[in-house]
């Protein structure tokens, strides 16, 4: 296993590992929005400050608040990001646990091939024709765990992927709207010289932007259509499992799992090291005694509730 | 004018000039993300080919697609923010052009102060206070100016920066709606080994999902709350303007001219040196004739219409 870690991937999984590396660089671009943001956010409200003009400073610090919370938005994607990622590596180590049963069965008819060049009389070829038989039996299993596993985690990884599109594009929609409210309260009528632009009167309408964004941001709910899927049975060892539900109960169920999955997210970084091993994805098409406990204990960590979303910045 | 290039700002504009650089670093971030975003796309196209699962291999294409078009709306969005910043600038100009007036009219009452201490039956000290009232009348003008040309700008800039930030929201959701339905193509029904999932059976579905993306994208249309602005008379030399509607026409503009910005910088980036000295903001209280003919020049430009937006990573 400490290939995985490395460079070195096997054939099979070197192009999603690039996806995997490329999609890291993704979440620190917007990761480095995110910051950059909040700092702009920061120097917008000191420079209004710095402008002496009392409806410049109330606007610009109040705009300042909900840029940040944009910005923090941007950093909640990026983290939904790092979701989806782990399931992509779970993808990834499932075709590296594949690559060896191909390599083992290629390497057999190979030897078997020599053989019956060199010493066609050999007893060893019909103990080989036994193990390739043995081989190929794995095979199967191995590829039809790797297409069940893609299949499966590919729409499960890109449901999260999408969602958190959605999710980050609705907020600051809901954030961007308040803040232009705002700016409706400068007035900008010329004043010739010598003369002061009149008092700010908006300061309780400005402060009423500010609650008004916070209670929709916390009223948010992400509706998507939900992504359908027939995998819900996919059992121990990446194999179809018997049906759970009974007799009449549908197969199809949503995978959308995003609110619960950004919780998990919010608690700590996805973890690499958490992905590998723990699912029943990266086994080896051998028995499950240790995948069942595995799997028993991924099922009792995905318990785990979601954080609900607060509006941190307003003071 | 050479230290405006420099890092030594004026005290006046050296806040704003801290704005204009992080947002800088914001929009090379995002354009890193759009670069890295169409990386993965091509990507997830390369690796669900690879898999020769047709399936599999169908909707990554399609989905590389929608994801490379999600990129380019990254992309236009920090485009957009470089189109602010220009705004920006033009406040920073006018803040770094009313700074000598300010020292100017603290260097004379300097200089008054001392002769009345050194030499109070100085002849000197009337001539000087002969100055000192021609500065004020300056300093008069200048500061009528900064407050007129910040607040006008002030609403144009963050007018243009909310508009781009939910225009990108609103055509990134366009295309995450459609990304999600290629997802439910995908049959996740789990096989045993030995067997093959059904052939392909989504192809002229997937191909109507990517056609639908793009007619919605082609049909989309930015609306806004409008920002008011009362500038609309704000004549050359930033000082209040005639009327120019004459009697009845309402003084109060809509300055939400965000998408006729977007077509100006889709033909080329927002240069520095093109805001420096065009706009009536970098213009020092005194004659206006130049401004005048630059102010006219300026308004030429503003005609350039904007590009309509393509989808064009369909072949």
């Amino acid at each position: 296993m400490a290939s995985l870690r490395g460079t070195q991937q096997p054939e099979l999984s070197k192009k999603l590992y690039k996806i995997i590396k490329t999609e890291n660089h993704v979440i620190g671009a917007h990761e480095a929005a995110a910051r950059e943001r909040v700092g702009v956010a920061r120097q917008l409200s000191e420079w209004g400050e710095a402008t002496e003009d009392e409806t410049i400073s109330e606007v610009s610090d109040k705009l300042g608040v909900l840029m940040a919370e944009i910005a923090e938005q941007e950093d909640l994607y990026a983290q939904a990001l790092e979701d989806y990622r782990g399931v992509l590596k779970q993808i990834r180590n499932t075709e590296s646990s594949v690559q060896p049963s191909r390599d083992h069965k290629a390497k057999i008819s190979d030897e078997i091939a020599k053989l019956k060049y060199k010493e066609p009389q050999s007893t060893k070829i019909v103990q080989l024709e036994q193990e390739l038989v043995r081989a190929e039996a794995q095979s199967l299993v191995a590829e039809a765990q790797l297409t069940n596993i893609t299949r499966q985690k590919f729409k499960e990884a890109y449901d999260h992927h999408f969602a958190a599109t959605i999710e980050r594009a609705e907020k600051q929609i809901i954030l961007a709207k308040h803040a232009r409210r705002l700016l409706n309260l400068v007035d900008d009528t010329p004043v010739v010289p010598g003369d002061l632009h009149p008092p700010f009167a908006g300061t309780e309408e400005a402060r009423q932007v500010l609650n008004d964004a916070e209670d929709d941001l916390r009223n948010y709910e992400l509706h998507v259509e939900p992504i359908h899927s027939n995998s819900g049975n996919l059992g121990v060892g990446a194999m179809p499992g018997a049906p759970t539900g009974g007799i009449g109960a549908a197969p199809v169920q949503d995978t959308t799992q995003y609110r619960d999955n950004v919780g998990t997210v919010e608690d700590g970084r996805y973890a690499e090291s958490s992905v590998q091993g723990t699912d029943a994805g990266s086994q080896p098409p051998y028995p499950v005694s240790e995948a069942e406990r595995l799997e028993q204990q991924q099922a009792t960590e995905q318990i785990t509730q979601p954080q609900p979303t607060a509006f941190q910045h307003v003071a």
